[in-house]
């Protein structure tokens, strides 16, 4: 590969660290390449569904789905790189043995069987495909999802059991807590270490139950999280799920972290400028946001169509600058817990050359 | 790819276009990867059984599994070209709707539905590994092989049609003649251009009815051999394939090559020194490969196992001997149909630096 990727603002801008899963972590990943020197991506690994479902459960592999999107997300922002993007995500079509197969899927699993370890399999597809940074598992087995869900039994009150990341995924019912099979599992040691290396970490964007709060309940990134000096940042969902959460407010998301982890501290809450209109909306936010210790932050991140009409998804040039705000924010030394207040503003003005840092209403 | 590969002699090498298909034809690229300075592989398309039958079947595609060989013999003799050479042969293993898949098969088809093209995926796949040379389909499309085969029917005389490549290597009954389906295809541009670019054009070893003739069925190839300022030489097996040529002698292989290519010239007809008695065996062999205008080259190209015990296959090394002589061989300027005789020493007794070349005895 001799093509080089360099920043458009031509300075260094660190390290990214960005849990999640699916396409939450795709967009997050597309900005961090963008926006960091060196980007990892730390993926949920309790998918049971589509091709990833039927690669684990006929070759005991880890769901090599998140994985494969994670890489695609991060390979060079090249000609080749394109080609990549395009061949891992492919899927074979028909209604044969191999229809709905991710090649990506496909040669992550392979690679990985021939070299007996996911993570040395990431590192090389990484390396070939000039990737600054790496792909890593939350946990290096395979995990299941189960969730304790409400209003799917006779009596409404009545809280059903739901195995498997689909399931939970599709619920009619309401999620009220989701935890992983085999509870408390060990997380990778490479994902520990590059939360605490990182300058910056991001959990979110994405489906809440099955991608963001999967990590959470892992006590080793929840130690890292805790001890690491990078600034810590939620970003928060455009839209609420449909299904997973499905009505849940914005602040309710925030509880939904704290029930599944008591001891959640971040710096950064990140929420887009259009989702809670001034006044109570966002005081409700930011009082939730304090019981993790954080600030929140308005910005505009939302991707707009053709025709300046919102979407739902988030603009990846926007979400870049703001990781680029939050990769130099001050973390403030002191614990700030119920102290927090709205943060409007960047907290560093003159980094604010990203014609997107601004346009915060 | 920071690796590099040098040739251990440090000479420039030329050109070797080598036609085949299978085993023998990895065998002979393994050994011209040493050889020569650029390599190209020409790939029967006839296949229809395991992982290249299912994925032809099922996609529509060439079948990829004797191309993906050829891209395995030749990627860089380096630890990640020894990684990707396992990886891409690497098969599924299990009961499941993937068991017994090369991984090289599925990226190499999914590559190919991505870019349009499999010479461009085979293109892309071997710039990515560092591959010095090409890998070509001898057609762009898929073929059928369909054999006339005696000894089947209940009148031993009877002759009967046995189509697809699978039956035609396994059936019981003796072989007469194959053709391709449809017949006269057209042969890949490229492939036509790399054997009139070529310093040496080789033809097996290989599975006779399968994996060597088909070439000659293709009118382009036949006309580029003609063509061509290359030297063309027939490397012939160590013994005859069980099944395919089961009981055919060596000159019959020859003759089998004549009779489904009556125009065919070449060179020289490389044979193991083990293979023939001096004598009576040799000079029938000889007086074959007179009718194609061909010297024989008697030189030891087989593999010895551990305790020096012959084996039946080639020596990688002992046959990128025999390549690197041939390749600078001296072709005649007036035919020699009806007098070669034999040629026991090298053409160019100064190119007999490498130690394998004088153990013909």
């Amino acid at each position: 590969m001799s093509d080089t990727t360099t920043d458009p603002a031509g300075t260094s801008l660190g390290r990214i660290t960005a849990l999640g899963g699916g396409h939450g972590l795709f967009a997050t990943l597309r900005s961090a390449r963008a926006a960091a020197d060196y980007v990892t991506a730390v993926v949920t690994v309790a998918d049971d569904g589509g091709s990833s479902g039927r690669m684990r459960r006929e070759l005991g592999s880890l769901p090599p789905g998140d994985l494969r999107m994670a890489l695609a997300a991060l390979v060079r922002d090249t000609p080749r790189g394109h080609l990549w993007e395009r061949t891992l995500q492919h899927r074979f079509s028909g209604h044969g043995a191999l229809a709905g197969h991710a090649v990506g899927n496909l040669v992550l699993t392979g690679l990985s069987e021939v070299l007996g370890s996911s993570i040395e399999a990431l590192d090389e597809l990484s390396d070939l495909l000039g990737v600054r940074g790496r792909v890593l598992p939350m946990s290096p087995e395979p995990l299941d999802l189960e969730a304790e869900v409400q209003g799917i039994g006779d009596d409404p009150r009545e809280v059903n059991s739901v195995r498997g990341q689909v399931a939970v995924a599709s619920t009619l019912g309401q999620v009220r807590r989701v935890r992983l099979i085999p509870q408390n599992p060990e997380a990778s040691p490479e994902a520990v270490q590059a939360i605490l290396d990182a300058d910056l970490v991001t959990l979110g964007p994405g489906s809440w139950f099955s991608s963001v709060i999967p990590h959470l309940l892992m006590p080793g990134i929840v130690d890292a999280l805790a001890d690491t000096t990078a600034t810590r940042a939620v970003i928060m969902n455009l839209v609420a799920e449909p299904g997973e959460t499905s009505g849940f407010s914005m602040e309710r998301h925030i509880h939904m972290l704290l029930q599944h982890c008591p001891t959640l501290t971040v710096d950064v809450v990140v929420v887009d400028t259009s989702v809670l209109l001034p006044g109570n909306e966002r005081r409700h936010m930011e009082r939730a946001a304090a019981r993790l210790g954080a600030t929140v932050l308005y910005r505009n991140v939302r991707e707009d169509d053709d025709r300046g009409r919102w979407t739902d998804r988030h603009s990846s040039e926007k979400l870049a600058g703001v990781l680029r705000e939050l990769a130099d924010w001050d973390r403030p030394t002191t614990a700030t817990v119920g102290s927090p207040g709205t943060h409007d503003e960047p907290g560093h003005p003159e980094e604010r050359g990203d014609s997107h840092s601004g346009t915060d209403v």
